[in-house]
């Protein structure tokens, strides 16, 4: 059932375990070596051994500057004398920002019109990013981009479907490894697949018979229906409040990597990803975002220490980010559904 | 300034830095290696280089579970059979029971009868405790724990006026010095003094030209008012929420080290403690409860990076519970109170 790559197999995909060490080298004093927790909370509701690896703890409240700052160290002294460009509003724009401002490099934002005040704020004045807005849809401020960047000469650096990015975000399997060299599940949080390939390729390449489950929201399961179908498949936007887990389509290159390393992407409710969230809050004292916490979720609707499937094992959750919308906890205030995941 | 104590000094101590190591031997295997958590943005707003000792991620919530398991562990087979008691309401409850839990030895605690429900119900159904409830004040709670005590010949565990639990406390200490050797100001919240004086025990052993500072609500200033009279002094109940903060006499032992090692007690008002809170929850991604977040408001109330006296050192905050009352957070929604601290 589970993946057994060949080192031939792993050879042959764009990203290799020696990208992901080069990364890890090349990124150690501008990110944090974020902890990786062991949870007696939920290891006791699921019977699993459960560590949460908490990368809402990592510079910028997410794993987001792993693949930024990778990527932009990589640029020639021309690239990084003339700026970079992004596009996203989340989580990749304040790493964008924030790498920038870390090397002396400027960086160009593109947002939405409606964009929440506080990644705004955090883009432009915490991390001292050119914003501009644009429209409300990804492919109004993705044309912006690409004129500003071929008017001005600036790189664009794409959130996701990049090499440079996806081994980046591949150095948070290592630091895995690092501490749970015997891990048998890891739970990752997909959105373009960035992460989820990334990691894919480190624990892979270390310990095959580890598995390694992709999670998304089941309105926005791009990556599900793409392995499903053996081909990249686009889907209706998803109103799902994991706003980090909305992209439409995988990243072709995340797509290529986890259709040959990723063992299953998991689906999960918003419900249970809302009750998953605040448990995390209330119970481990970690803010987590909504996209950070459906690994969690997901884990936790699998059932008690009984009949939970992952009983027994040495289970890695990745907490992908923190970064909260104040509009979202106020929605949420109230009792945690945590009848929701039966035991 | 600094108090440089001799090592004849140290060995006059009621707890030295040989009872503290054998207490990090001794609990390991049932408490957290918490995260040092360097801090970007409170660096940038006091010019120091902030380490966050993130104990709100401790076993049961909070640094107590190191104390407790330090004084349980080392309890004769005849008194683990007999079992303990305690009766505090706050996160030494919790620690106690969860010892008792850890430890299989029946763990009774005595609660107000106005406890926070999630309080009683961690204790009880969480941790497994035998709850009893009695009056609202420590002195009524006290006599009746004493009275089972005698009755049943259970052990009491006190909070914090014991040498065994004083060292479990400076274990922390002993962490932040593995991985910030060099670090020139530790902040420790203060209520009765047994972290305080467990943390001094570790860090002026090892490193004298350190300063330990403790932090108390202005309005629960007993171990500041204690250590100027050069005698215990007792407080009036304060209304700070700081509920963590509240003793009104600090414990004896706790303040004959810390008469002999601190080198000063600072006082912050609720409102500064309030905002650091929110920032650090904000910012941080860390929920943290409010006597938690006293040494940060404290370091941000000495002024931003041109005026603080901190700016340039290397500071460790301690937080030291992260078990926060939902009526607290719902008193304390809306905006956050940066301004308080000036830049």
């Amino acid at each position: 059932m589970i993946k057994h790559p060949t080192p031939e197999d792993l050879a042959k995909l764009p990203v290799t375990l020696t990208d992901v060490y080069g990364a890890a080298e090349r990124i150690r004093d501008y990110t944090h070596l974020t902890p990786l927790i062991p949870s007696r909370t939920f290891s006791q509701m699921t019977g699993a051994r459960v560590y949460l690896k908490a990368e809402n703890l990592q510079v910028i409240g997410a794993f987001k500057a792993r693949g930024a700052f990778n990527k932009i160290l990589q640029l020639s002294p021309e690239q990084r004398r003339a700026g970079v460009i992004t596009y996203s509003s989340g989580n990749h724009a304040q790493a964008v920002a924030r790498a920038g401002q870390a090397l002396g490099i400027k960086a160009v934002v593109v947002m939405p019109i409606d964009a929440p005040k506080p990644k705004v704020e955090a883009t432009r004045d915490t991390y001292g990013a050119e914003v501009h807005f644009c429209g409300t849809t990804s492919t109004e401020r993705k044309a912006l981009a690409e004129k500003f960047a071929a008017e001005r000469g600036l790189t664009m650096i794409p959130p996701f479907d990049d090499e440079q990015i996806v081994a980046g975000q591949g150095t948070v399997g290592l630091e895995i490894l690092r501490e749970v060299p015997d891990v048998d599940v890891v739970l990752v949080p997909v959105g373009g697949g960035g992460l989820l390939s990334g990691v894919a390729v480190a624990i892979k390449s270390a310990r095959p018979r580890a598995a390694v489950y992709g999670v998304e929201p089941e309105t926005a399961n791009a990556m599900h229906l793409s392995l499903k179908a053996g081909h990249l498949v686009t889907i209706p936007p998803s109103d799902t409040e994991a706003d980090g887990l909305k992209p439409v389509q995988p990243g072709h290159i995340p797509f290529i990597i986890s259709e040959a390393l990723v063992d299953d992407v998991k689906l999960i409710d918003d419900a249970r990803m809302t009750a998953a969230r605040a448990l995390l809050e209330e119970r481990s004292k970690l803010v987590v975002e909504p996209s950070g916490a459906v690994g969690l979720a997901w884990l936790l609707a699998q059932g008690g220490p009984r009949k939970n499937p992952l009983r027994g094992h040495k289970v890695v959750v990745i907490l992908s980010g923190g970064n909260i919308d104040p509009e979202y906890r106020k929605r949420h205030m109230g009792p945690i559904q945590s009848d929701l995941f039966d035991q």
